[in-house]
């Protein structure tokens, strides 16, 4: 897509959902250290005080980056709200949506759902309806609203970001809620890229990274393989820390080299 | 899987969704003709009037075989009420799950959403959990009490059916929920296979198909393209017919092969 010196550097628009902490903090941490002064860049997560945590980290790898934060649940999602939420940072912080030269909309923010039951117990309709209200619906309803506030020509270039996982493309045992809502979410993000070629859409599999959900998974799954891999992954220092993973993303932004819509995982060549 | 001998021709319990019409009525009659006799198929839909033709049909097809229809709005799923309609369709007609040497169950319902906005307008959630919860939360759950009234041990095979799509890996305008609701149903009997070795399962894509699904695509959707597809596919005699897509999915459970979990499409090789 953009080339190397396209990318970073602009004055950027953020938002970052899940920034309370893990992928989404560093994404917040080390994207704005790219940014140019006077970009705004937004917090979303429940925790106000992973929030404001991660807020503090962002304003002493850049001081000169305008940073709102907006503790909200997202498995609530109101598209008024929504909407509100984006305006008011752009209100509260006195700019407007063709200040910028970059939008960008990272959709970080998931839950792992239950581990603890097979797909063949899944018979429970309410805990289908809010995993996936969290993990898709509320997604694509910020998504929306977010292209409401910057439609085309807003800005030189609009990229949404969505992090999806392997579990997207392969089934693992013990995690057919996760496994499901992933594939879900990451053909929606195709469909958006699909329908709207001046959009710049990029489905990111971050690979196994250190974080509370890795730990979730270990101490509640029923299947003793998947835990088994995991607890390798991390005795074998082989799980991914989060600067990691937030440096292939960064690169892989800066490189461009992606179709819109694409899947690419930190281990693609 | 099973060789030639195997499959077909057994005694077999075998319940179908969306069987008042289109590929899943088909798949019902087709079906009949090759169990023995006292097999029991199951069929469920919303209309009376079309379970009934096709129980009419499948009379005719093979009149050995039992046949129980079951009205039933499957957007409003229910554990309860799904067990019920199995135990009752084994209680009223005087069988056990072992009496059976096969079960089949073809989750074949299926809708295709609205097509007439975009992605970027997605932000209704109810709107999603509806689509959801028809083609996605009430498979599972549905499957979920079938597996309990077929227990591991309960017949010498059970098979576990997904009618998917071409949409469930390739994203097409305007069907987004579509799209994604495949892409995640699919998944979800991915990784029921995953975790249930005993268990045959099979992704079949039946390639496009001249039903009343394909007519609602040409006359709702709001991308040009995707019309225009559908339409050539129609006047160039490419779309399939039911016949076609039910031999495919029928020579296919013959031969065996396929891996447990499986997608298989019409065209492929
Ligand atoms: N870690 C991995 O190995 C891995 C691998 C592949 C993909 N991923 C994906 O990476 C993303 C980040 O995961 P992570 O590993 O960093 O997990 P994490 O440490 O558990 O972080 C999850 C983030 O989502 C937020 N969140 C959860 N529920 C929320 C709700 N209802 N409303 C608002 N925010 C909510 C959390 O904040 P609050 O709790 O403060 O609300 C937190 O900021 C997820 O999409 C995950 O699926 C992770
Ligand atoms: N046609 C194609 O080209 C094509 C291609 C790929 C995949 N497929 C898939 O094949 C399957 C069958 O599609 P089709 O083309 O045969 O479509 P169709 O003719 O529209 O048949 C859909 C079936 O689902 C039933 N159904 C819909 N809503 C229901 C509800 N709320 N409760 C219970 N039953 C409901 C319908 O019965 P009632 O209206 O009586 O309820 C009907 O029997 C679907 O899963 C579809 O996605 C089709």
């Amino acid at each position: 897509m953009a080339n190397k010196q396209e990318f970073w550097g602009q004055k950027t628009y953020c938002l970052i959902t899940g920034a309370s902490k893990g992928i989404g903090r560093n994404f917040a941490i080390e994207f704005s250290r790219k940014f140019a002064s006077n970009s705004l860049i937004v917090l979303l997560a429940r925790s106000e005080e992973g929030l404001l945590e991660t807020k503090n980290l962002i304003s002493k790898a850049n001081p000169k980056v305008k940073i709102v934060i907006h503790p909200i649940d997202l498995g609530k999602p109101d598209p008024e709200l929504f909407l509100k939420v984006i305006q008011s940072s752009l209100e509260n912080t006195g700019v407007k949506p063709t200040d910028f030269e970059l939008s960008i909309i990272v959709h970080n923010v998931g839950s792992v759902g239950d581990v603890s039951e097979g797909t063949f117990k899944m018979s429970n309709v309410t805990k289908w309806q809010d995993y996936f209200t969290l993990n898709v619906f509320s997604v694509a309803c910020l998504n929306s609203q977010f292209l409401k506030v910057f439609p085309e020509g807003s800005c030189k270039r609009r990229t949404v970001i969505n992090v999806t996982s392997l579990a997207a493309v392969k089934p693992l045992k013990s995690m057919g809620y996760y496994c499901s809502g992933k594939a879900a979410r990451q053909m929606f993000f195709k469909v958006l890229a699909e329908e709207n070629p001046t959009l710049d859409v990029l489905n990111y599999s971050p690979g196994p990274v250190d974080t509370d959900m890795v730990a979730e998974v270990v101490s509640n799954t029923e299947d003793a393989e998947i835990k088994e891999m995991f607890v390798n992954l991390k005795e074998s220092k082989n799980i991914l820390t989060v600067d990691q993973t937030t440096k292939r993303i960064i690169d892989l932004l800066e490189s461009g080299k992606y179709e819109n819509g694409q899947r690419v995982d930190y281990y693609d060549e």
